[in-house]
């Protein structure tokens, strides 16, 4: 087992990384934090099939006199809404949750920014664990305290900064991961290496995307990414300096194919694979970087899309437009570029004819290659 | 103008007390934070009485190309719920608002509460400052970062911690609030007195509750307040530690006498009065003060009482069953008593008996004494 600090200003917390490890490092958290009662948030699916795992952890714990509730709301980013927070809060009411209790977030990303907000919003806080159950949560969600949920048309609008009380990557869960959600989370593992690790980026390479040799390697692989979101976290917990703003490398046109798309349609880490080729692409065409850099985004991003259908989408220029129109909004409109592998730059100046020029390339390129 | 630091984990703001200030201290503020939009959340008859104070603060920066917006929500207690948040929400993102905008809450405890729970939560987290327009509000609500809204059945059962860039009390908007608002508030201002202040509870006493008395002596009212609250804040600013929650006094008592008597009947400020006669009976019956305590609180509370319609009560069972109920749902049941003036404890044996007989004869004694 590894364990990861995440220093904040708020204090440090422990991510810990192996396999069937709930029961351990579950046991050692109730023993600290002492909670009256426990709800244990999640999907339909994730309890079918992984409760017996949180249930076995939870079991010396509740012999003792402990008291453990659920609750469980459907799939999808779409579910992530003010509607879905609301039922939580009467929920927790309800069942006379008070900050004194403890909250475990179990589930993937959805379930740990729902989950968290819940936990930082009830009775002004209350303490939480997060249990991400797909590799994407335990690489980037689950980590550093970004908690919230979607407003219509706009994707984490509403939420807050709330750091966990701890947090527990039980590998042993990606085992039941559809092959797809596994490469979908590779995705933003290529991220971490594009953006400061060459090292890991190689071994990515190396590792493709079998399933059994990426669930061999899981453990290490996560524990790379969390020591380098960790450091992230502690250098710039708020997101003010640009330095977490870095992690959304490959986001900004994620977000925008993502939304063009329909949720649901691309998994988020397959938008961000293409994003990050986009904004290759675009570190190309502004003059930022070397030509080159697409080529080494396709070789080890393209296994990752493999199969994936890209037929369905709409006009690229509306994803472009749609882009202005938040510019023109006045929202957030900074690209993260490469100057070359390692080195993420802010770039505020792209134009969105570069932009809409790159994207477009990706996908006609990404068409003929699939 | 005095100007008080409030010193928090996330750094410092100013408190600025003074008549006519707004021009001034705000148009200070926007030099700094030059955001490059500004809402401003508050009430109709807000609106209506002081618009023209924050427009002729914002004059030059509009002329200097800033923008203002207004999200208007109607009054009272039952407003501060998730309907109006959702609504607030749904408002920046039409209009645009990001982190770097500033929200300006400009009202009484209400607003202010659910103005910087929005601002917390939009974005997570945009800046924001408080204009509070009551004296309750001015002495404490507006004061030290807690912000949100209630549940049904559950006053601030959602919410944050989440201070502001700014608190401006322009001690002139007092003198438009009605006579009862200004005595409630006062009841506020006794509450420091007997929490920590001999020497201001004397002064409360000399000064009685002559408006244009208060008005005159507002300012320094005011900062005193300030002080003594910026002091917990600074001490025990997430209220973990038991100091905050002295400032509680008369509040355990007062808001099931809100909740059973519907919210709106009693000002907030006269629930807290009746509140602290009941805490200090209780205290006397529970053997920790000297006889004695409760007619030190009869004679500087009373006052502030006078002409209150006291006849629309339901029976007391009923709030001291209420208080049970939430006892047995594990919610907090501590109760801030007191072993004389300036010596409070927090007690959390206190039996509901006992609390029950403390707020009988309380109002038996208001019910000849008015």
């Amino acid at each position: 087992m590894e364990e990861i600090k995440v220093r904040t200003a708020g204090g440090d917390y422990p991510v810990s990384i192996g396999r069937r490890i709930y029961a351990k490092v579950l046991g050692t958290i109730l023993e600290k934090v002492n909670p009256p009662k426990v709800v244990i948030v999640s999907h339909p699916s994730i309890m079918e099939l992984h409760a017996s795992r949180v249930e076995e952890a939870l079991r010396n714990w509740i012999h003792r006199g402990g008291k453990a509730a659920y609750f469980v709301f459907p799939e999808g980013e779409g579910n992530k809404n003010l509607h879905y927070f609301e039922k939580g809060l009467f929920y927790l009411l309800e069942k006379g949750f008070t900050r004194e209790d403890l909250l475990i977030a179990f589930g993937g990303g959805v379930v740990g920014d729902l989950a968290g907000y819940l936990a930082s919003s009830y009775q002004r806080g209350m303490r939480y664990t997060q249990l991400p159950t797909s590799l994407m949560a335990m690489v980037d969600s689950s980590i550093g305290g970004k908690v919230g949920l979607d407003l219509p048309g706009a994707k984490n609008a509403v939420g807050s900064f709330y750091q966990p009380a701890a947090v527990i990557c039980d590998t042993e869960v990606l085992a039941t991961l559809p092959v797809r959600e596994l490469k979908s989370g590779l995705a933003e593992v290529v991220k971490y290496g594009f953006l400061y690790d060459g090292q890991l980026l190689r071994e990515m390479r190396e590792l493709g995307v079998d399933q059994e040799d990426v669930l061999e390697a899981a453990t290490e692989v996560v524990a790379r990414c969390v020591a380098l979101k960790a450091e992230v976290v502690y250098q710039d917990e708020r997101d003010l300096t640009g330095k977490r703003a870095l992690l959304n490398y490959g986001h900004t046109f994620g977000h925008a194919l993502e939304s063009a798309t329909g949720y649901g349609v691309l998994r988020h880490g397959e938008a961000v694979a293409l994003g990050m080729m986009a904004a290759a692409r675009a570190s190309e065409l502004h003059g930022l970087a070397e030509a080159g850099l697409l080529d080494m985004h396709m070789e080890v991003l393209m296994p990752l899309l493999k199969g994936v259908e890209m037929q369905t989408y709409p006009g690229l220029g509306r994803i472009v437009e749609d882009m202005g129109k938040d510019k023109k909004r006045g929202r957030d409109m900074r690209f993260v570029l490469l100057e070359g592998p390692q080195r993420p730059r802010l770039v505020e100046s792209l134009s969105l004819h570069v932009a809409g020029k790159a994207l477009e390339e990706i996908m006609q390129r990404i068409g003929e290659d699939l």
